[in-house]
């Protein structure tokens, strides 16, 4: 590392009462059972501004889990991301008293309709002034397949060719329809739109056809920053194509080097830079005034999680019935994406479900930092040089307090260090993290469907690209 | 009329520049090209919960017109309508600064999903309150079909048939999943949510199915207030089963009546109190301290009103292209729904191009209120008591301005006269408009899809309602 890396944060939340640290929502400080209320939010995001926080980013599901048990009991009792609220609805009310606050939103390509969900995006990235990226989700459960009218869940490479047709289109709209000069709102001459510069697009794709003009006019960032959190092969192909900001889960530093080194390579692979992504790691931190403080304040936030609401989660993370194995037993499991090497790891640690609630008491594959405020940032420190990523996804533990430590024990210390911005950078939310402008690079797919010389392009054809 | 109605006002708004009175961005007071700001919407908000409005109602439309002249020239010219924004995402910014106001907001059938349109609903009536109306519109333009993948719009009847049952699974989700004290939020006990008292619903009907639990537990209202503004037969017959707010279009007062004697008729047939409905028509107030000076406003209004725009309008409500006629060519129009009467008016008026541009400079079929207090406010009891309606949706002429003034100059003559409230009712949207309560009453369709006994309604069947 020639020079130090800037240390991204975003807080990592839910429209829900539980999120990763399950059984918190009991703790006497915990505020997250007033998520459907404006002022938790509001006051949220003054917090995250405060604390010159990247952004906030609202993970989604569209479902809920009833692996484990083979019902939602335990998901309803301990409100496991059920109930869970619409993410999208909480934006322009957060956005109202903030001015550079970003907000990461997650959205599930089976669940949207890309001709609205193109307007969506581009009427809170106006409202926001360019403040909005997208977390794209194929669909996780199958239970929210079945809400949609569908039988289940569709195969997992399929979901992701249908992700790509989806965004084709959306780029089509939010790039090829109206040309930055289209809006002239000229009073005096009467004219609101030029129609020379709207144009009407078309898509006849393997999932999705389209014809007509983008209903909205051209937002700061044209096409939201675009987060996805793909760890398969067919995964990382598509992150490689279109995201910008990648989310990945490691045990340590060495392991998030070796996801990003892939997700760089996935880059370059789609003819873009491999920098042109930030690579962010979910994480839990307990920071406190002082190492015994923090060392405390864990102790006693594990008085109030609930290891088997973890666990609960990873059944339906892993679709294995954790319930259903004595407490000793050994236990064989995989992910659908992974199975010979989780396995593998599993019979190396003999995993038993015993072994399984421990993990999975206060965070399960988050990893949880605990000390004082330079204990803390040299941890992050590790992460971020050692791993090769640049930034974290701060997970919520006992809500606003996590947000309120961390801003007001460790960023001081990260500023000292160099490592964490005083002040926030102006322009978009793609300029705050890139540093080159509001709209995607040059190099992006998207950009392939930007009109170039104010012609017509109702035709599947990208506009031509002159050398 | 025993006793006085009070008046009930909505703000008739849209997520556009150009709404019913198109060329008045042009005016150098008006600031509706600020419609992609939240200040703008904020500003408004605060504004009308000042004047005591019921609440602001915001039109949608998917797609854009493209009748007059072929093409959408005019329509981007003048921005009638297009560019339009999501009406959904301004909600939580215009909540967070009210507390009283209603949201009357427009969703196309065929742009969502039952299944996460139903959370999307019960998201914002949280975070409202209970202060969420949804005007349900089936697809009004060929041009948004098409954006949305389909070849054009559905048959009329047949768009109805499909309303239908997106309401009825819509009702099961938001009335019948979750009882009313399933949440507990007891932290002592561990329980957040009590799984008894969540139900699957199961939906199999001719346009769409779902199963599963709703994603959210129950708002203050459950099924938000329902509008509607069907004015064929079939429209009626919706409107009647389903609407607790219509819209009409009248020319006077007997017009209204007739409408209105219909409507409550289409509510009786349905099994509801034909008061259980309160009915609005469209109009536009333009007053003054003295009349003088509000027909110098109107005056200097139609300096900057389109007659073009509004006739551009008109083409695409009636599907006829108007530019192909001569000025003075007699021109034979209908609706696709009342061809021959509407056909009867114009050939009786000797309809012209000419005279239509006339017509539709300043509001079209919306009527036009221009006079000092007085004056105004005899016009509104009048129509409020000679058409037998329940009050206005008062379109935008020059933003704030037309409410500002309405605020200002009509609602303390309309308070004098006992017509207009003084202070806002508590409770949610429903209660405010209706007195009985947050929830739709038992006489309502989606009554039947409540939990009664606690017990699973895994069927199609509705629970048994004794008698």
């Amino acid at each position: 590392m020639s020079q130090k890396k800037i240390i991204h944060v975003n807080a990592f939340n839910m429209n829900s009462v539980g999120h990763i640290h399950h059984g918190m929502w009991t703790h006497p400080r915990d505020q997250s059972h007033q998520y459907n209320t404006l002022d938790y939010w509001i006051n949220l995001a003054k917090i995250l501004e405060r604390g010159l926080f990247d952004g906030i980013f609202i993970a989604d599901i569209i479902g809920y889990y009833d692996v484990y048990q083979g019902n939602i009991d335990l998901t309803l009792r301990e409100s496991i991301q059920t109930p869970v609220n619409d993410p999208w609805l909480l934006v322009s009310a957060m956005a109202a008293v903030t001015k550079h606050l970003g907000f990461g939103v997650t959205a599930t390509i089976s669940a949207e309709t890309p001709y609205t969900f193109a307007r969506k995006i581009s009427t809170l990235d106006q409202l926001t002034n360019g403040r909005i990226g997208w977390n794209i989700v194929t669909g996780y459960v199958d239970s929210g397949a079945r809400g949609l009218g569908q039988d289940g869940l569709a195969d997992h490479d399929q979901r992701y060719d249908r992700a790509d047709d989806f965004l084709e289109l959306s780029y089509k709209l939010w790039e090829g329809s109206w040309e930055d000069d289209a809006v002239i709102a000229d009073r005096a001459r009467r004219i609101y739109t030029d129609p020379a510069k709207v144009h009407s697009i078309t898509h006849d794709g393997p999932y999705y056809r389209s014809r007509g003009y983008h209903m909205s006019e051209p937002s700061p960032q044209r096409t939201p920053l675009l987060f996805q959190a793909g760890s398969s092969g067919r995964g990382q192909r598509f992150a490689g194509q279109h995201a910008e900001g990648i989310f990945i889960n490691a045990s340590d530093p060495a392991t998030a080097r070796a996801s990003a080194k892939k997700i760089r390579q996935a880059v370059a692979d789609a003819g873009r830079d491999p920098h042109d992504v930030k690579i962010f790691v979910g994480v839990a931190v307990i920071p406190g005034h002082t190492e015994k403080e923090a060392q405390e304040k864990h102790a006693e936030y594990l008085h109030y999680a609930s290891a088997e609401g973890g666990l609960a989660h990873f059944s339906a993370s892993t679709g294995i019935d954790f319930s259903r194995y004595g407490l000793d037993e050994a236990i064989e499991y995989g992910t659908s994406n992974s199975i010979q090497s989780a396995t593998q790891v599993a019979q190396q640690n003999q995993m038993t479900r015993r072994k399984l609630l421990e993990q999975h008491k206060l965070g399960g594959r988050y990893n949880t930092i605990v000390g004082d405020a330079a204990q803390v940032a040299d941890k992050l420190e590790q992460w971020i040089d050692e791993g090769d990523i640049d930034g974290f996804n701060l997970t919520r533990i006992v809500v606003p307090e996590t947000y309120e430590d961390f801003i007001d024990i460790v960023v001081p210390e990260l500023q000292n260090r160099g490592r964490y911005r005083t002040s926030y950078t102006e322009g978009a939310l793609r300029n705050k993290f890139f540093g080159a402008g509001n709209r995607l690079p040059a190099s992006h797919g998207a950009a392939r469907w930007r009109q170039r010389d104010g012609s017509d392009t109702s035709s599947d054809q990208p506009t031509h690209i002159a050398a």
